[in-house]
């Protein structure tokens, strides 16, 4: 097996050149201007076009039972939609119910995963207990490859931690070097607000960011804060969606926190008139926290651009709209949340940050996917374009132009919420360990050839 | 002219991987393991050592009149000494008096490193008036390669700008698409508060931190933020010194501005009392902004390490004591500022970052290279290592041990402020565009043989 | 003389209770329940009425020359207007032009009131420039009775001062121990503005507001925390207009600054669009800082009730529309500036605050009185109900129901930007130092009745 | 019954003059100048004194079980020190264990107060559980008289209320119009830090302040203003003691909430160090919050000057050290917390406030009695000077010099965390309701007088 990507523009997070990258079983192992004397089973004229590394989505779900019934991705279906949107590893949480032995769970997720996954994947273990024997488990678990938890303070009595159970997450996470991943929002105020809007009759979808404010998510942030400055450790807040939480991070790392700041496509791109509109129709748009005030939009871009906000994620989520989301009619706390977007982050990022000239090239797959890798273990195996790495690799032509659908995509979801929206850019070809996984938009990989990745703690 | 680095582990803003470099002419032309069937002019073993892209100092005066004498360096005996410590390239600001028409200025600053600088160079184009006249000369001057300003909101009748003219500058620079670097202290409190420290009989070095406290830095910045705001131009805050002045440029960052911080290597290490010794000694650390208090260190670390503060460099302005700071005896605002760094920077840098685990190898990278080399347009052909850059690299020996002393320095200076301290780390091998400059310690380079860099407005 | 008010509902600051207040000659002489035994020559039923110490604006302009105009009101027509609307006492701004002698604008100033006014006055001391002489001015001027100065961040080259003017400024006032009141914004930004505004063919009223954004009044409140921290001495911002800056000075509280904040009627009741109306009208609406989008106005709201804004005022400046403010048409930077509520101050902020229980009576009687006699040394001579105090008193009947309207009012100026706004509430009388001056709205003093108030400094 | 008390200077929050004071029955019934033909009970010659409004403590603890011991004041000593040291009133803590009905809580602690009590008093109602059972309760308490809650963020387990409870309260204070006061440190933390330190046997006093660093108080305050907004309620933060919480509770104000900050006379005087002491003296100044560091005080005493800081109280606590704080030698979390100060804030607070020139008389009357009359609804029969008020009065000789000693106070505890302190002022004669209870540090009251003051709703 070799690949040889003839003459493309190298770009990363810290390089743009012109050369050819020779690709021997799964990894790069030339890279050379005009590479001669090579019989490459696969040649790709990549010639005026960008090379990226593989794009890393660090936050999706995938496998995900919700009141019932369960995200309709597949890692088949998910796999497939990654690579053609030119996302070659995500990292997908582990949801335990409180009753689960965090091991069991593990091993569950790691099993609808493998054999099944078109490209590679890891895991941030949710830890939804923390007593004695869910720490011995977190301990087996982080041997066997995981080095980062994630923690809901919002969802109490699901997946919500107590505060005392908060400290010893991150009093274990620091002892054995893991980052902490943190949903961010106050469960209390969630649950009591939900009520009072149920009991105000108060039941449609444009509800829902009302049972969520900004200073719920704040209050969030600030919390996790204070828990990461008394112990020490680092930790990372997903899905920031908005001006005050982000404010109440940066804070945070002035206090000395080390803290990174993770936000979504969705966040960037939608708002909360989106999950406003009529006929049921804001359901597909609801997710938690909720679509925010357009006055967002800039703020977040300059958080990008300038390295304050790290990485740029999905939060991945697929739920059907007519058979799934409508669950929620007439109770916007039963509509299951999410806004399938792993199929198309890369391009609507591409278009709407390098394109529009928001952001430039190198901050792109830093946010998009070097930043990702280094701060969960990942790196430099993943999220760069050097001998030795894993060939992971996105010829991406920026010249094509295109329309985002439902009808077209790959998701296993019958609604696109980026539905109509242009595209300035498309991966042209994608590759997952030295092979082809997707091309122009047609997945050509080999499902189950993704593999589970062993990350080591990053000891920050 | 060839040269082979063989078998080092090439560590970057973003790479880390073991592999030799191979370098025709001036540039990187191959990067492989093992690359055989050549015949290297020059092979250097680096086995076990680091291969950093060269360091670039992107704040370092040499030319620097100063009340009737002058900073002691010659781009001779100062890129010398930049070689040895690592650093390949620097950024010399050009200070222009008021009457001084700034294209002379331009080519008497080009004229004093040409033909002797033994590492290549470019300037920060010091605007010191922003009148037509002088506008039409700052065009000229961009036209031939700068691509950055620098006011200072300080040194009122010297150097600083009005208001009026600070607007101006920054929609030139807008227009131009060039960064406008900026001393951020407010001019007319630090003479206010000069004469009254003097009139009050306080004359020592000790004061002179009295008349520059932190609140006259964070005013300077903050000023430089609502102007920055208005006319949309992105600038750059050098040699922030202190918490309070970060946090106002944080704020900018959040209200949209487009601001970049840059820290100093002193403001890390030392602290105010260093400028306290008795018997005039703490004149050898006079500089302006001055050294802080101890707690500042973590804040600034802290930021260095989130990508909250963008850059490290020296603000190098070497004065002997004897000589030329004794000028201030009796009258502390007659010291001449600054404390001579260039030499040092990337092996404290190295030893108190890195080895002590406050920073990581890429972002060490990065603030001490990369950063510099895409905020001023240097970028990829500096701070990369990657086919096509030049061939600036230094194989970086991690075991090495030494002592800092102005007995062993070859700064053209009689002074050392990091006297007696340790270092864990040295550039065994420096190179210029394919040739060793230094090695060892020893400068084994060519004067003259630096070039000057033309750079391309980088209009974010 | 003598006068008694019987069975009122006393409300100051700090008490609220009902009996009768007796005054002799001037001052209030007995308050008791019933008071017997007294042949007073005017006796007026205050049952069921408030009866509040005479309201004090800290803020207006009578005599004010501007492009070659003047404001309409004189000091028969300012007092009158004044009287009818519950004000008992205001302050007034003298505006010297830089080359005006101190002492000499004062006596104009003053000769413009003394035998005019019939009510009490005093004056904030404009310090538009600052050198020797003129500080022999200003301590001669304290000599006479005034206790606070008054300095121009904005309009440079006309009243504003330099960077060195303002710290000698403060520095004085230090030394004098007269507190400095400010107005903020920047100059040189808002002069910028204009041009480019202008320049872009950008003329009309709408556009003041682009000349003087949030930004620019936010960054001179912060320069004057700044250098009320280096001075010491005790500051107070005049016409506070939204959010940003309030922020800056509560910041500066926070620093350790001794700041008072003052905010308009202006800023409470009308917004940015109340500038925008077309055919010119906006013109009306033109004042410095501009008015504010609506959101602020909770914020302000919030910050009188919670002791975080002190004082409430109106800055006075009564230009005609059809006569004046229209010489701004085509270019915005001519239309003068002002929105007049001498007059209305009073029964606006009673209906919007206290009837729409924004605030309480006794920060009602703080914020639009007693406050205002505290700092500037006028307490508890005035703002406040005691024996021995200025028999200025207002029996308010807050039952009465109105509308404001230009044809009624008694303010010389052609419009009311309140025009048609209900009132929930009006002086039914009004005395000053004992004397019956208005009776429900209509004037019934005497001119030239009204005192200059000499003022000690206040020492903070 | 009745009282002359003749030519003293009445100094109120917003008075000062000179009268005679007649009170009969319980009530001022004359306020006069030279108060004639009146055959008084007892006649006071205040000239030369100052006349204030009695104080009040709105934050004492008097019958407080703790670890099986309980704090050593009764009611008959507890009012025998106030009111020697000035205070007329105070405002003690209900503090039930969760499983108590809070109506007999109610009764419990008004048997142990009324009928012994020497001057009047109220209570905060704890809410240490809020579910149906006990919200029928708070009703009807409501009903009887009290019109504030408390709530525990601390003391998990104890007296600490979950978010849901917090919710709850809330909401419930909103509906019946009443404030809420909240201990705001965060429970886990505390417990957890508390765990780590004994762990590693860190077991002395000067080790509480570690379990209870800044930014676990900054922390509750936060939580408690984003509960505070959402609720859209009133509240108070209890003993603030450092910069970090009083700025979270101004950045809420900021955002809206409607919050009256408190700070204590411990956390104006004393500091950190005074619970490092050896030999377990520490023990004595051990109270929660913690002594802070000394830089606290001159932001604190701004704040309390500036109005950002409405109340200066004493969450005073009595345990003696011998018999009870030494119960925690060996275990910190077991020392009885609090700094008996209930006779003392006046002295101090006037001394160190009024007397060096820190707040003026006004601002001294305002924060040591009259805000709290007006949050707590007891204004203005308490709190004021004005007619028909209760005749709670203090004649304050500001001459008076004297040394707090634990050998001479009347707190029925063995030590004084004062000791040795000067004071520069005292109450000569104190009346409650119109009986001398007070002269010359003597008691000469009667127990049994105070009153249980009912107070109505302040609605906000």
């Amino acid at each position: 097996m070799s690949l040889l990507i003839r003459n493309g523009e190298i770009v990363t997070a810290n390089e743009q050149y012109v050369a050819d990258i020779y690709c021997e079983g799964e990894t790069i192992t030339r890279i050379d201007r005009c590479i001669g004397g090579i019989d490459a089973a696969e040649v790709i004229d990549a010639t005026g076009k960008y090379v990226f590394p593989g794009f890393i989505d660090p936050h999706v779900h995938i496998y995900l039972p919700f009141m019932g019934t369960a995200a309709k991705d597949t890692h088949e279906t998910a796999s497939r939609a990654a690579l053609v949107g030119g996302t070659t590893t995500f990292i997908e949480m582990i949801c335990p119910a409180r009753h689960e032995k965090p091991l069991e769970a593990f091993e569950l997720w790691l099993g609808k995963a493998q054999g099944k996954s078109a490209c590679d994947f890891t895991f941030h273990m949710g830890v939804t207990r923390c007593d004695d024997e869910a720490e011995h488990d977190f301990e087996e678990i982080v041997r066997r490859g995981l080095s980062s938890f994630k923690v809901f303070l919002a969802y109490k009595g699901a997946f919500g931690v107590t505060d005392e159970e908060l400290y010893k997450t991150l009093q274990l996470a620091k002892r054995l070097g893991v980052i902490t991943t943190a949903h961010c929002e106050n469960a209390d105020l969630i649950l009591e607000l939900q009520k009072k809007l149920l009991a105000e009759g108060k039941t449609g979808p444009e509800y829902h960011y009302w049972s969520r404010p900004p200073a719920v998510e704040a209050e969030g942030v600030h919390h996790l804060m204070t828990f990461a400055e008394m112990t020490g450790t680092h930790v990372y807040t997903v899905h920031t969606s908005c001006e005050e939480s982000v404010r109440e991070a940066l804070l945070g790392a002035q206090r000395g926190v080390n803290v990174w700041i993770e936000t979504l496509i969705q966040y960037l791109l939608l708002d909360r008139t989106d999950a406003e509109k009529p006929n049921f129709e804001g359901a597909k748009n609801v997710m938690s926290p909720p679509l925010r005030d357009k006055k967002n939009h800039p703020f977040l871009w300059n958080g990008l651009r300038q390295g304050l906000i790290a990485t740029l994620a999905t939060d991945h989520a697929p739920f059907d709209f007519d058979a799934q989301k409508r669950m929620g009619e007439g109770d916007f706390t039963r509509i299951p949340n999410g806004i399938p977007s792993l199929e198309n982050r890369v391009d609507l990022y591409f278009t709407h940050g390098v394109k529009h000239g928001r952001i430039d090239l190198q901050r792109f797959v830093e946010t998009a996917s070097t930043a990702a890798a280094k701060i969960f273990g990942l790196f430099p195996r993943k999220g760069a374009i050097q001998l030795g790495s894993d060939a992971d690799l996105v010829v991406y032509d920026s010249n094509y132009r295109g329309t985002i659908s439902a009808r077209t995509h790959l998701m296993n979801v019958d609604y696109n919420s980026f539905e109509g929206m242009q595209v300035e850019g498309r991966a042209e070809v994608v590759t997952v360990r030295g092979k082809v996984a997707a091309r122009d938009g047609h997945f050509t990989g080999a499902f189950g050839r993704g593999q589970f990745l062993r990350r080591e703690p990053t000891h920050f």
